[in-house]
């Protein structure tokens, strides 16, 4: 095969996993986690031999879509931080807009947290974001941290527990909620009551379609 | 039938549902959680009969066996810490204790996480404890505390994340990142780095066998 024919090649195969990555994106936004593969390469336009060309099993597909989604809205909120020179900041707005994504997309939401144990883990998505957000603010002086490992780990269980508590509890305010959390954990970094209060409480930038499939670019 | 032979059919249906959970923990604890109910049976020494007479399935007996472990857990807490009149080291002392516990009974740990959602907002175990212990330590002027349910949130979240991290790395030390987590915790409840750090550092009392079926008492 020719260097050019090879490149197409390449690039077919990429659009047909990028449809299916998508279908699959749009069928777990919806609740529709047990749809059948051929529902799923139909929607993708792309025929049944070729999801296998891609992924193993349904499973293997959704949880692709799954960690690419949730990379995708990291590089967002890598978008809507890049105006902040104070990483203490950077990581607080955040923390807060993602406590925020929980009812915005709630299928989406029980999706990570049922795979909370592998997201927290990853080198892809929100994880190593905050992680790095914590360690410029350490670097910077902002935040004491002793433990970066440890720290991370409380950090990511605040968010997954966040999310849990959102969900059971529909009657209380989510961005209320989640900045009081943020507000806790700036006061474990060192921060004042005072200041941690003032930066749970800085205006956040408008974003529509936090989702899944919509996210701002 | 005579009160007295109605007590007794209540003690033995009792006995019956005891030997059945005890059985239970048991394979849970050695990794058997797909044990058939026959063995489960045979191994509390009941009929097959006996066993629907309590329990629906085998994942409704693990389900209540894992619940009745964890309220022991906590209940073995509570004797441990009933030396100490400052609620602030009470909730310090049960956090350390119960970081150490995830290698001591990895199954039993990971059972426990992979059902946090439920033991998280459950009313037995170890959550409705913390909570007893953070609403103390508030109302005793030695924790800050805004909101006790996302203070809460926080609490659970970093215990979750905590067990997890563990058992992915073998390499860190329990009990030292165990107790770096409670250090944060308390600095985020207002203590100073230098009171967090001696409360997080105190001796703990010695336990042997805080473990399913052998928790002390």
């Amino acid at each position: 095969m020719t260097e050019a024919g090879s490149n197409r090649l390449e690039r077919r195969k990429a659009r047909t996993r990028s449809a299916l990555v998508a279908a699959a994106q749009s069928f777990i936004s919806a609740g529709r986690v047990n749809a059948p593969i051929l529902e799923i390469t139909q929607a993708a336009d792309v025929g049944m031999g070729s999801f296998y060309n891609h992924f193993d099993s349904r499973e293997d597909l959704f949880r692709v879509a799954v960690e690419e989604a949730l990379d995708r809205y990291g590089a967002t909120l890598d978008l809507l931080t890049r105006d902040l020179d104070d990483p203490a900041q950077a990581f607080t707005r955040s923390f807060r807009l993602s406590g925020r994504f929980h009812r915005l997309d709630p299928t989406l939401s029980k999706v990570l947290l049922n795979s909370w144990q592998t997201l927290v883990a990853s080198d892809k998505g929100l994880a190593p974001r905050a992680r790095r957000d914590i360690a410029a603010a350490a670097q910077a002086g902002r935040f004491e941290v002793r433990d970066l490992d440890m720290a991370m780990t409380i950090v990511a269980g605040s968010a997954v527990c966040l999310g849990q508590f959102l969900h059971e509890h529909p009657e209380r305010d989510d961005a209320t909620a989640t900045d009081r959390v943020a507000q806790d954990l700036l006061r474990m970094f060192g921060l004042s009551a005072r200041e941690a209060r003032e930066i749970a409480d800085l205006p956040l930038p408008v974003v529509e379609g936090l989702v899944l499939g919509a996210a701002v670019a």
